[in-house]
């Protein structure tokens, strides 16, 4: 770290941070300008104490960090991109992944129907939520156990791997228990708790960015999940929170290449909570791949007027095939398929 | 709901939602402008559909809330204030409520000397974190049970009445047994089973705004707790994220207005995190204070420099005490006391 | 406009306000609910008086407007897109514009030089700043005169044609002079005396985005130009200011496709100034061609390492060279060329 | 500056960077830790060129600014605050300045009638816009000269001093005819070229903070009214944009306080446009005097629900009466009259 004094600080006040930094555990290196002294603490920034702290003292004007503070997620760590593997189907390969879905399970017809229809288009992986967070105590909070049950029989009838979002500690071992991916969506981007018990879970984890994350602060959280033992990591950009109301988030495209090149993770993308309406969803899926998406999360329904949940990001069966042949020329264009 | 439709919106189309509405139990009532048609859903918009579904349509340009989203929070359902009984200390009341202490509980003397010294100071309720959420998983993440019970001994030893964060679901029973007051942290702030278990717990409940919460949404998590049975809640602004980095977060001191204005619940004000820099706690704290703040949490530690955790915000105990010194004539100011 | 009164307001406060909505010239329609009256206040927004102004009283809860702000550049309008032909360089159309050069013009060889590197690769459109907008007074605030004369320079050389910045309702004379683009830049998207003297000049305008400007907003600053006369008129998306810190500004992609499907204009994208980093420069182009943008404006310097504004988000001549190459698949794609 | 090297960067590269921050001006002095070097480029950041061109080169990772960027406006150069003597009515001292008026200058009788009651409620300045900033050309845009002149009346008539915004370089003149104090809006905050021509007219300006603007670059923005000759320079913090929808701007208070620090100059609080909603303005001022404003500025008007422009945000004459007397006590607890 570089500890920046006030202009004109004496001597004495000076040698008081150089202590304390020793102190700390850092070696400091003092540098002084015309007016203004800085001094570089060496040593390991991601491990040792937080010098933040000296800010503390009125002399220090602000403390700079050098090193990176993820680290098993970077791509210096592992330089190779991530292929994760979700019993069978590939993940950050060449290959890329299509998991489409309803927002909410809602019923035996409505969820075998969208999963036939996903897959007829092209879909390898089922999205549907059994648990809901809502905003509202008073919203529809999703099937729950029942939820699972129909996941499950919908991946019985079609071979779809399930997807679906785990909101609790207490049931990440029975949602487990059907799905292939566990989602912690952005409400929980940094329940560090539920993470820890997700990754001990083995399952693959979609990790989706929180509303007001920064890129380092959800790769920071994806490192929790490495740093319990889970590989197997999906990092899914969903929109941020901005002051924009047209769309109901922003979403940061540009983060998805930022994400590629300082992780080894592979990316996937939610246009659907990403912008909150279903016009927009086609459009999005294809800049996400042109920034070279690994996958796409893609909110599908038979009839979104009526869903229970989040209907205006919904697109029909109708538009949904039309969408996946539309993203065809630019799969090609970027040389995956 | 008001729906708005296209303009030169066909009339089969208009009548199509018309129908719509309808049969999503709402009575529609259409109004024709020159150029576009709106319809309002009559209904109680709380209980009933989400109506927002309809922008599915494509002749639906947009759908606009009338109500209000929060009930039991809300200030019509319970114009008094509420005042929260915290085993004898009152939060609401006249007087105003000074919770103070270290970000992290890091020593049993580090531990009882700071509240010693904020007792001293004024404080009624003590402060300290055993589970700390930390955006790294290399950061220290408290002592845990051995923080508990530090902070149960500086409760008999001072009186203190103790306000603790809570993580997981599954630390809610043990943490209840020690804390007075559960406190939820911002990266919590829509983590609904959390939420439910701390209410079931029958303990008063600190809710910190998130990150980036809008108000309403603070004030519909606040709803979650109070539908689920505990009264016993105090909100909390501690900062929201925007654009601006010399202050850790901006501190919203308009949403102590609008909160008290909104809801009926006592509205606490945490300046610490509020900024990240212990230099700017004192005027934030009058400011809260002059914005009819019902209390203020601060974090105060020992020897800042070296915290384990945040120094950069936290006072040393002069400072506390200079602090709430300069406090008196704004909270006669106020007439509070 | 749809003005929503509080619960229970009582019937005279009721008609007050329908007579303040009669007075003020719109035609008061009032729907009765169960708890809550809303009126709906038929008339023309856009020319007619603002009712927000009626939010002043009490019993008014809100106010929502039902009609779009923008007229004349609205889709509604003029549903063909718009092609703006600059001196024969037609934007809009099926090709995609390709606008180059350096940040600032800083001399002869670099801009001559930068000018040969830029066309050799496919650009039309030379970019390079005489005036600059600078944060501090002490940074390089660009040639001035100078910079024109050099300008036209490069052009009389190479052909291309000429876009740059205007600062000053008094240089808009003499810019136009020289440039075959006016560029209104972010600080200045609502400079609106700027904004009706650069329409007024009958050149081509491009119109950047605001940095925090909504996209309405943005809409509304183009229809300032628009109601001025001037219809030649090009959007340009180059980064929202958000909480991210890895990027200088958070690109808003999904802008591209909004501002295309809302507006009849054409969409350039900025990705230099939009991430404020040489290195995601192309990752972003493919992403704007993707989302249906009608041109690109892209910063390139000889050697960006001594540029004396913005190196970092400048690429060199090989870089822009390798980038223009990488987007041919991307533009078959989209069938643009 | 500090320049941050990638891990592992070979010798060869290291001294590449050292030899261009040579080149650049700036003395350098490597620091080799562990794994990555830093090296601080020891000179003067202000008026030297920005090394931040450097992250052009593959083997910088980032490069962090140590020097504060303004200098005139900071505390260090001038540490007394600033006094501003608007033709016998001092800003900056010991009383706190109200200012209070119209949002527009609508006609002799509304302009006069709100001169005369603000005066009576002790305000000594009269704020009124006769060239008005709107979103949308269809907007009231002003009286223009008409309201100049009705301002002058008033200003003979009460004696009140006289704050209006300018919108353009063409206007300084003939605005600065009339105004004691001309003020430049949130809209045109990093409009250098006006704030040049406002700085060389010698009258006090009351600069307004951006919309998204750091504070950082709001005192920059000051500091090329300073650079231009011109000390009178009152801050305005008048709200941020935000995710937040409740209020039209978050008005962030915190800012009042840093300001103070950071600079000499006086800072005043627009508690109007801050909030957007006349229910807050009072609680809001409070707050302002609480964190040290110098002054206040707020927008009052006869019949605010038929106001021209922003009737949501004006006070009428008895709320202000009220809002100037709830101050007294808090005034008095910030020893300030």
């Amino acid at each position: 770290m570089i500890i920046v004094l006030r202009p004109h600080t004496p001597k004495a006040a000076i040698d008081a941070v150089i202590a304390e930094i020793a102190k700390l555990g850092y070696e400091p290196a003092p540098i002084h300008g015309a007016t203004q002294t800085v001094i570089a603490a060496i040593g390991d920034e991601r491990t040792g104490q937080n010098l933040e702290s000296l800010r503390a003292l009125p002399q220090v004007e602000s403390v700079l960090r050098v090193q990176k503070r993820y680290k098993l997620t970077s791509r210096e760590s592992h330089s190779a991109t991530t292929v994760v593997d979700v019993d069978g189907v590939k993940i950050g390969g060449n290959q890329v992944a299509l998991m489409a879905g309803p927002c909410s399970v809602e019923s035996e017809e409505q969820l075998l129907s969208t999963a036939r229809a996903v897959k007829a288009a092209g879909a390898t992986i089922l999205r549907g939520g059994a648990y809901k967070p809502r905003t509202s105590p008073y919203e529809f909070q999703g099937l729950g156990k029942e939820g699972l049950r129909l996941l499950a029989m919908a991946k019985a009838e079609t071979g779809l791997k399930i997807i679906t979002e785990v909101l609790s500690e207490r049931d990440v071992e029975h949602v487990a228990a059907t799905a292939d991916i566990l989602q912690i969506g952005a409400r929980n981007a940094q329940n560090f708790q539920l993470l820890i018990e997700c990754a001990r879970s083995g399952k693959a984890i979609l990790l989706k960015r929180g509303m007001s994350q920064r890129i380092e602060e959800w790769l920071l959280a994806a490192e929790y999940l490495l740093a319990h033992g889970n590989p197997n990591v999906l990092l899914c950009e969903r929109g941020i929170r901005t002051f924009e109301t047209y769309t109901r988030n922003t979403l940061d495209l540009a983060a998805v290449a930022i994400a590629k090149k300082e992780s080894h993770l592979p990316v996937i993308v939610d246009p659907s909570q990403g912008c909150g309406r279903a016009d927009l969803v086609a459009a999005l899926c294809r800049g996400a791949i042109a920034m070279g998406a690994d996958g796409l999360l893609i909110e599908v329904h038979p009839n979104p007027a009526e869903a229970l949940s989040d209907g205006q990001q919904q697109v029909d069966f109708a538009a949904f095939a039309d969408l996946v042949s539309s993203l065809a020329p630019f799969l090609a264009a970027s040389e995956r398929c």
